[in-house]
């Protein structure tokens, strides 16, 4: 990629930020911009909870937990018990460092500062010096709806963990909710030279950003190119529910899918090389497809996925 | 005492905790109602903190920190230090167990339930048997006027170290605060025999509980005998601010001044066995007085003087 071009990550948790942290340790902070899924934020016990822009912050920042797959390396849990004992809320686990990070986001957001410019503070603190972005300083909430009723996001994901069968999603605040303006700017740079869409749900982590007003047709009408790393591999997804949903949903768990997913703005779709054999059908759907190892194991592969990335642009 | 007889307690932090333990140990729950300081209250990284409270409930659950004399015992510190990385206010110490108790009390009063209901769960979960009650649903707040301008309570006291001299303090929320309807059901309970108030600061623990608008009135009206346990000690405070205060607000630091802080209110002063020599002087000036030993460094002192206490009334 020319030394000048510059990419725009959209992503959700934790596969979307391996691929983020892959990318920051091979572009300059000047050169990537991180934008992050929202409709999984919620309200718990008073805190404004951004999970999935806490897990690309810890990432990038280097304190993620990865044993647990999300929160903070080396985290505490004495505030959670005490909780227990006092008959609060514990479905949703929040580790003593954690809470560090929502105590001073629902202070800040309290004090009309916007969840960007609080993401901003988080992040430089945190010695992070890419930009992570909130899709919208506005709220869109991602709501699923299971044969155990509508379910707000992370009742479904994480108090239920997911096993009620999901039918649908939809995105509350999509009347309202605005682009931030440096999610819009950053869209705008006539430098952008790619928007990758790293290896998150399509229809938990993807479709909320591109649900909010003015995204899609952004995305449709820019010269930047758009590559699509798939989430699955082998017709899995390696974490999350992305295969049960699209089991649920009457999707087929393959590579096409995702496609369908992303079809009028795609111009790359990234697939496993174990998906090697999808890639015919693909390419006669109308499809570009690249193939390559896209399973992120360790920081090699991470840094690995980026690097072909980055070729391919 | 008679054995229906019925006490009531007003009390702050940690002096006025330390015999509200002991009359705990003393009295079955039915027989003791402990009234607490809220004037201390503040919202702090967008919690609801109730020190006195906390200091009352922490303390008769047998949980207090002994070392700090505040806050909980064996407590750990990570969300502090974590919020410290992330610039965010760490002035006032929150631990991660005190946390849950924040958080918890927090989101109940936001889902508009009173301090006095809060109150009762958090006791109930922590295995308190006898009732802790606020002394108002409604914000009162104590503000100290120093030679560095007004402060909040917990600026002064905390932030500020009690640095600052002081020259008086108001509360606001005295035109429009109530008594709780379980204190006001309490001051009128035809079995109230005593009400005692315990060795805390007269002017920013007591004066707060005295502000409330009817308070006042009902103690100087009731049949029950009034109490007044002196928190000086040879003219010294045992932890506080108290002597300090009284000094730079030109205030006689003896008993003499204790007693006129409840001129109109009090039936027996009770002051420490040597402090005795007081005694002629409150005597001629028409306080009665009891003296015995009011310093309270082991479980056994709080038992002794609650004893003492009961014996007198």
């Amino acid at each position: 990629m020319n030394a000048a071009g510059k990419v725009l990550a959209l992503c959700g948790g934790v596969g979307g930020a391996k691929l983020a942290w892959g990318l920051a340790q091979a572009l300059p902070p000047e050169q990537l911009t991180i934008v992050v899924n929202t409709g999984d934020d919620f309200e718990h016990l008073g805190l404004h909870i951004s999970p999935d822009l806490d897990t690309v912050m810890y990432t990038l920042a280097g304190i993620n937990n990865r044993e647990l797959g999300w929160g903070i390396a080396g985290e505490t849990w004495d505030c959670m018990q005490a909780l227990e004992t006092l008959g609060g809320e514990t479905w949703f686990r929040l580790g003593d460092k954690d809470l560090a990070t929502h105590l001073l986001r629902t202070q800040q957001l309290a004090q009309k500062k916007t969840l960007t410019e609080v993401t901003a503070q988080l992040c430089g603190k945190l010695g992070i010096q890419h930009r992570i972005l909130p899709m919208s300083d506005d709220a869109v909430r991602t709501l699923v709806n299971t044969n155990e009723g509508e379910l707000a996001f992370q009742d479904y994901f994480v108090r239920q963990q997911c096993k009620p069968a999901a039918c649908s999603v939809r995105f509350t605040g999509t009347d309202t909710a605005r682009l931030s303006p440096a999610v819009d700017a950053a869209l705008h740079d006539p430098d952008l030279r790619a928007v990758i869409i790293c290896p998150s749900n399509p229809l938990l982590s993807i479709a909320p950003i591109l649900a909010v007003p003015g995204m899609t047709g952004i995305l449709q009408k820019i010269a930047a190119k758009i590559f699509v790393v798939s989430p699955l591999i082998g017709g899995q997804a390696i974490k999350g529910p992305t295969a049960k949903m699209m089991q649920e949903m009457s999707i087929p768990t393959d590579s096409g899918s995702i496609a369908e997913c992303y079809a009028g703005l795609l111009d790359v779709l990234v697939i496993d090389e174990s998906d090697k054999k999808d890639a015919a059908g693909l390419s006669s759907a109308g499809f570009s497809v690249h193939a390559c190892k896209t399973l992120m194991k360790t920081d090699a592969d991470k840094l690995a996925l980026a690097a072909s990335l980055l070729q391919l642009i």
